[in-house]
């Protein structure tokens, strides 16, 4: 009979540890028979020695299966997911879940919402009014059969044991461990139930993962997990040393989206989702990927990618007259521009603190009980790599609340340096695995 | 203001704690105010990382400073105090402590008792009838005043979150690092009020530290945080390969150490305890090695050592008729001999296990519960490097109760190698610091 205390020594030693250790030590800590403080030790072990692709399966897949597993066998066919490690103005997924499904794709989406600097895709949504994100299984099964996509909040109690780790890793600092990072997102996705998952992992200045090198580890590491369970795995590299696209907040980005949907939308964020659509179109398909882009050319150009978010929100629920007049849905807020206070090319942006920057007009929570101001946000008139005069215009600030500017306003304008020779531009898209 | 958080991270990322750091920590975790998770999670970091020799220092200190520190200043001159880090058959402080007292020094003594398979000072000491161990701090100043020493159990709270401390690390695989052991061990030194520190820091298969380099790392460590209080350190690497001397078991070893006071002892008891006592006097006077080495032969050879220790029994309560007629003490139990199944060298002894044999006849406790048979013990024929032949005697076994000769037989002759060659022997003293 194994003990936690030869857990701990085991891993601390430097050795691997074995189905049944790491069976009992989720099962154990889950069920409140492991007290905190052995787990808090195994996690700093962990963080130190780290574990290998087999050892970061079996704690995923003993996460997993700690709490409800989500039956999508409902649904036609292969099943997608997608996953974002989270950025700044992170629209992707509102974009590629309707053009995957215009596509000929079932999707399969279930989002969080948005904490600290980083905006939620449920959030995002629940701007259109009467957008229902809180589905039950069979309501999200009959939604994907009937439209192709769905889009809502994760139900249920996913991964419980993720959630109990996760809290005691945020207390402890023991976060910062790739073994830790990707059983973490993935018990969840597993548990999510799809076929197929979809991984962008951002990187830079905006996202947990700093350098593209420990970005493509943590990468590896949940495509690996994915693969242990059978799932059909990807994942894209992506960068978040500026925000993606040019618009911050929540109304903003659905719009953003919608326009990028319908053909106008900014290069890096057709050059994601288009890039994802086409991986999961050759996830379900013998299709080239010159064929998948053809396809997604086509849904876009010919409005049958925009007609399908239409379909989607009216599926849940949402009025599409905001969608089909946008200017209802970004509203009127009061406005600020921001504007260059010296001449230079902008060499870069720190991103987490344009993010917070929105944050501080009211998009975004400081605390899980904030309320959020949807109409506020930030839209980029120049990005990384720009040229500007002073008094250029840089970005438009919008909040309801106008006593905000000021400090938002610092806090961008903080964000950003400049310099007189032209920077090198870092492509969206920074590695595909 | 700093948080547990960032204390447990900058240690995790190999940063140096700085004094308010330490002493938030300690504090917090002594009042309670730092769960046991964040503590487990730092210990486990530092277990990684390690601390110099300051933050060890400061470590110890406010582990030191959570309790009481008893004021030695009512005993005259410099008051001497030895520590042994714990092995089979180690009597050397009821030795060395009279010897000591005999050739002029004070020497205020606090031991502690034994758990597992090491025997403690006072329990052997509560094998004399009558012998009281539990000393007020005004009376253990009287005595050591009185008679120029005192062995006495450590009174009152001392250093209680190293109690706190060490019961945590117990539990989470935190216990084998360097500067967590010297500071657990040192805190309690320090609250003790000596001026001087001699350190008997065991090495081998009966000790805790396995091999001469952690063992020396671990002394220095000791005695750069006594240092750092002013303290004058001493320290000796001494071989636990095979048990100290010939005899385990309280009223056994209490034997041992009279006859050697009398001249009689075992050559590694005496040279350890020889060199201690020097080590005592170079501390105290300016004599040389050789002057004190004389000074302590003429108190073994003069009856003055052996007196001396008479002189400390009686002083304490104890009932000196069971020394002068030492075959009171050790009594009448029940006793089997164990002879040799093979010829050839014992090449090795391992002795913890030799150490758990004696356990297992009564010698000491299984849990901290257990009462002690005095009586039981094993008295070795034999140690590492002599020749033997099959049938030869090994070792005499006593216990009170003969029921449990055969198991402490089996682990006591599963200890012992054989071989055909002569092996090397290892010196009682491996390294002086």
């Amino acid at each position: 009979m194994v003990t936690m205390y030869e857990i701990i020594e085991k891993k601390q030693r430097g050795n691997k540890l074995d189905e049944s250790e790491i069976k009992y030590f989720v099962n154990g800590y889950t069920a409140g028979d492991i007290p905190d403080y052995q787990a808090s030790a195994l996690l700093m072990a962990i963080y130190f020695v780290g574990m290998d692709y087999e050892e970061t399966a079996l704690l995923t897949r003993y996460m997993t299966n700690s709490g409800e597993i989500i039956d999508l066998s409902g649904i036609d066919g292969i099943k997608i997911d997608k996953h974002s490690t989270g950025g700044v103005g992170d629209k992707a997924t509102i974009v590629t879940v309707p053009l995957a499904a215009a596509c000929g794709e079932n999707v399969a989406k279930f989002s969080g919402r948005g904490l600290g600097f980083t905006g939620g895709t449920i959030d995002k949504l629940e701007s259109i009014p009467g957008y229902v994100t809180g589905l039950s299984i069979d309501k999200f099964i009959d939604a994907v059969n009937k439209v192709g996509a769905a889009m809502a909040g994760a139900t249920g109690d996913l991964a419980p044991a993720d959630k109990k780790l996760y809290a005691l890793r945020d207390v402890t600092s023991t976060v910062e461990s790739i073994p830790l990072i990707a059983s973490s997102i993935m018990s969840k996705k597993l548990a999510s139930g799809a076929d197929g998952i979809i991984l962008d992992v951002k990187c830079g200045s905006g996202a947990f993962m700093k350098n593209p090198d420990t970005a493509a580890e943590l990468a590896q590491t949940m495509i690996d997990i994915g693969k242990y369970e059978g799932k059909d795995m990807a994942a894209f590299i992506t960068n978040m040393d500026q925000p993606l696209g040019l618009a911050i907040g929540n109304a903003l980005e659905i719009k953003e989206a919608v326009e990028t949907l319908q053909g106008n939308g900014p290069a890096d964020l057709v050059d994601l989702c288009v890039s994802q659509c086409v991986k999961a179109m050759e996830m379900t398909s013998s299709k080239s990927a010159d064929e998948c882009k053809t396809i997604i050319e086509t849904a876009i150009n010919d409005g049958s990618a925009y007609k399908k978010f239409l379909e989607i929100v009216e599926n849940q629920g949402g009025d599409t007259s905001y969608i089909e007049d946008i200017s209802k849905l970004v509203g009127t807020p009061s406005s600020q521009e921001w504007l260059a206070e010296n001449d230079g090319y902008i060499s870069s942006m720190q991103t987490e603190r344009i993010g917070i920057s929105s944050v501080l007009l009211g998009a975004g929570r400081e605390t899980k009980e904030d309320d959020i101001d949807y109409l506020a946000g930030i839209v980029l008139a120049k990005k990384t790599g720009d040229i500007v005069k002073k008094g250029d215009l840089i970005a438009t600030a919008y909040a309801t609340d106008s006593s905000k500017f000021d400090a938002a306003k610092k806090c961008f304008m903080d964000a950003l340096t400049f310099s007189s020779d032209k920077p090198e531009i870092i492509p969206i898209i920074i590695k595909e695995l």
